[in-house]
């Protein structure tokens, strides 16, 4: 792994030999990291560590007090699942060298199948789950799953992962929640951790996120815009009026 | 060749000793590459591998719910040709180091002749060829099959290529459909089909696609519009309302 | 430490072996300069020296007709404190290479404990002060001295200082002194050394900072003018209509 | 020279001892690449290559359906001429590097004087010749031959050309024909000539640029505006209306 | 000194053993150059030599129709003094650098002291002279000859090497004259001179600076208009419409 582009600091290794991966970052309608971080609390998975580069945007994360950093690992070992959730999004300009760089990092803890979680617009009001898969074999996985994402794009870092596992020869799949607009959609979200209980067993139950889902959206929402908002020529700290969506 | 510019990954080594390369990237009129993708369709042309560079926009393209890779090579070793197509663009920036990889990469592979395949924006409605060579005695091959490109300028990674293919002594020749707008235009590519039909014998039926014309200008629009809209503050996932050009 | 990135440059060496290191860029409010240059004043700080680096603006700060290097650091001894005052902001994109590299010479210097200030924007009236700390067991440090920072995001340099400290295991906090908009607030300054004299016993009189708040605001302002307002093709010089809030 | 910056490509080396090297880049009323390429082709000049860059725009020159370097070497081995003639312009950040280039490899063929062409506004109707040197001494050749320019700028590429012969202590004259718009000016390129002729006894003929000057700049402007209008997102091909300037 | 930075090409070397250096840059009011150049003509300096960079914009300055290099450097023996004079601004991204270059160069040849030359904005109509120094003890040789520059920020070059200064302990000052606006101000110059006289009894003549003030208002407007109407496509060469202040 390129030190200078991703460090991955872990207060504690990952116990289980092939893990499937499970990466969710904040894209449209939010689904990945809603959706991953749900998952890192039902399951109340272990805290592994964090990835750090100078190619995420320069921000603490403050939950209860404490300083979380803003990409996280954690795993289930019960389960056999890693997962990478984040509360940044990766630039399109870094997506390239910080795909090939977490699929590397995939690779030293001997992934056996890497998931992608995103969210896809296609102007309707339902809440369809799409997959996509690095090979034509994995499509099997997906069948009665999920949609098939017949024809189209995914950009960013999911597009990135997506290609270097294809390169690479790792197994990958990509759910992607449909979503109308770019607002927070924990509804997206929960469809998405549906597919994936259906497909990996997970036994993740929605229905806390179902309860909070409006809550969520004004939160997330809000954390969203303080992103966007942060101004570049002063350091500065916000805090959002709602607040628990993390457990 | 510089890993750092593009990386070249094969699943299959070529079969062909001294091939003819032909090029087809995404550029005005989407000529080049609706015409070398469909050439690989009716070919049924082998896949050998990708090229892959941090140069090239961060994206998946999905066909069929799988990953493809949107720099592809493949082979007809019957007709001794091998096709470098794509579904991005390369940025004008890029050019000239992705230019040199390219031409590094076909010298590598023994290429006999390359090809490219672009279109040209002269103001009428004809679907006219023009051709041009990287010297002077490549001129016959295009007597009587094209019109020759007396005067003008040809800019990107085609311009890039012929002006390698010149420096290094690499035989080139450079078919440039007629197209009257920016707009996908596959009757621009049945005419180039049709010029390379002349002068290489492939024997490549366009019928095909005369009789997609209409739907594949919807699709290649729609897919273009996603490549120009991709937002860069969200990874997002984009399907167009129909689909098949690809066979 | 890189020296291409930051080069500290001591006159003097600290005389102290733990030190607490508070640190105080110029952000919103204006809040962590104006009170860690305060604190300097008032305790008559000793200085130690200075931090150059080709990321801070070019730019030199003149008090009482001398050259003030635009980043000092000075110590008091007897209460054990280091101060990092600064006149210039850091650059969003320099934040986290400028941010390494503190906390690298807070290590080399070895401090048992980092203090950012800076300012939080959370549109109201009040002068709260927030806490938050790179570990939980450091909220017990701020219990009844500050409101905890239960949910949010904190940018630029104290938003890397805090994620560095938490990824290298140094104790640290950060306090935030609520502040209504972008302009110089002595008032939030106050509110914030007062939390720093209850946590750390610092002892430190605001009823100077009181009395000069609103010349303090005015004079403030036109300093972070000036360095907004830095013509490119010009070097020049300025000077604000009022002045000593330096003692 | 520094094969990153510029690498020369020569089919043939130059027989002369100690030439006279003439620069003509695009510039100003494109009086020096005018001038210069018509001195190529009135003389019959022997082409011996071409310079290549990264800095140079990406882009192939077609003359006769023939791939043309943009940046060419010709020498007249009887009048003991070199001349380097130009399609495209440098762009003002690159004229640094590319000078200092330039003038490396006239150093290398040994060059006696290095004369650089291009054009001066100078708000008036008349087509007078300015010039200029690189030291005191050289204003001998230039009195009764052109008008000494007693004060003023030189940007670009004949700028940092015309410096780095200073620096290296290289004889460097400069003629500018005044002419009164941006727009291609064949009278200007005319002027220059003549003066030219007068001060190196070249003998070359202006009656044919006379002639074609109405049709020249039309096609000049034409070429001219192909170089602007390149769309960055799509390669492309485009060809003049007129044609002929080139013999 | 680093070569890439800033290369330092001397005819001949200064026969001072510790001189004091004088330089005066572009800025606003273009008061340090227009000082620093009168001085050089009035003193009948000689001419050492020149600093090229890449950092400086390309440019030639034709004087008399000889080529002078835009940044020059001259002695007066008898004086101890040593000028470095620029027709050309330091861009303020690359004043850090720049700064740190001319300091190192300051270091190689022995100065005991730097003077800086600038002009500054005070919204006034009078033509103070303010001073500032890198330490307190210098403030002597500033009183009852400048006003002492209280409180307030220089940026650019001149900024950037009062640092540099500062951090090395290398004696310096720097003269600001007092100017209304941006435009060129000869009588701000004067001021500057009369007051370097004071303090290092240079005994500089002002009044011819005094006639030619209109003049050279008008020729330096022109001139610093040059500079920023420099087309970047085009290389051009401009002549104003009066000219001589270079005696």
């Amino acid at each position: 792994m390129d030190k200078d582009i991703i460090q991955v600091i872990l207060e504690k290794e990952s116990s289980i030999k092939n893990p499937i991966l499970i990466e969710g970052f904040p894209g449209i309608g939010l689904v990945g990291n809603i959706a991953s971080q749900y998952i890192v609390n039902e399951l109340k998975m272990t805290y592994l560590g964090a990835m750090s580069s100078k190619f995420f945007p320069p921000l603490a994360v403050l939950l209860g007090g404490v300083v979380n950093m803003p990409v996280r690992i954690y795993e289930d070992a019960s389960k056999e699942i890693v997962i990478l959730t984040a509360d940044v999004p990766v630039h399109p300009l870094a997506s390239y060298d910080i795909g090939r760089e977490i699929v590397s990092w995939a690779q030293s803890i001997n992934v056996r199948e890497m998931v992608c979680l995103a969210g896809i617009t296609v102007m309707s009001d339902q809440h369809r789950v799409f997959g996509a898969a690095s090979k034509k074999e994995l499509l099997d996985k997906l069948k009665d799953m999920a949609e098939i994402f017949e024809l189209g794009t995914i950009t960013g870092i999911t597009g990135s992962i997506m290609n270097e596992c294809r390169i690479r020869n790792i197994p990958a799949i990509c759910l992607l929640g449909e979503t109308a607009s770019a607002e927070p959609d924990p509804r997206a979200a929960i469809a998405t951790i549906e597919t994936l209980n259906k497909i990996y067993g997970l036994g993740v139950s929605t229905s806390k996120l179902a309860e909070q889902a409006e809550q969520i959206e004004v939160q997330m929402a809000q954390l969203a815009q303080q992103l966007r908002a942060a101004q570049p020529e002063e350091q500065q700290a916000q805090m959002p009026k709602e607040f628990p969506m993390y457990g």
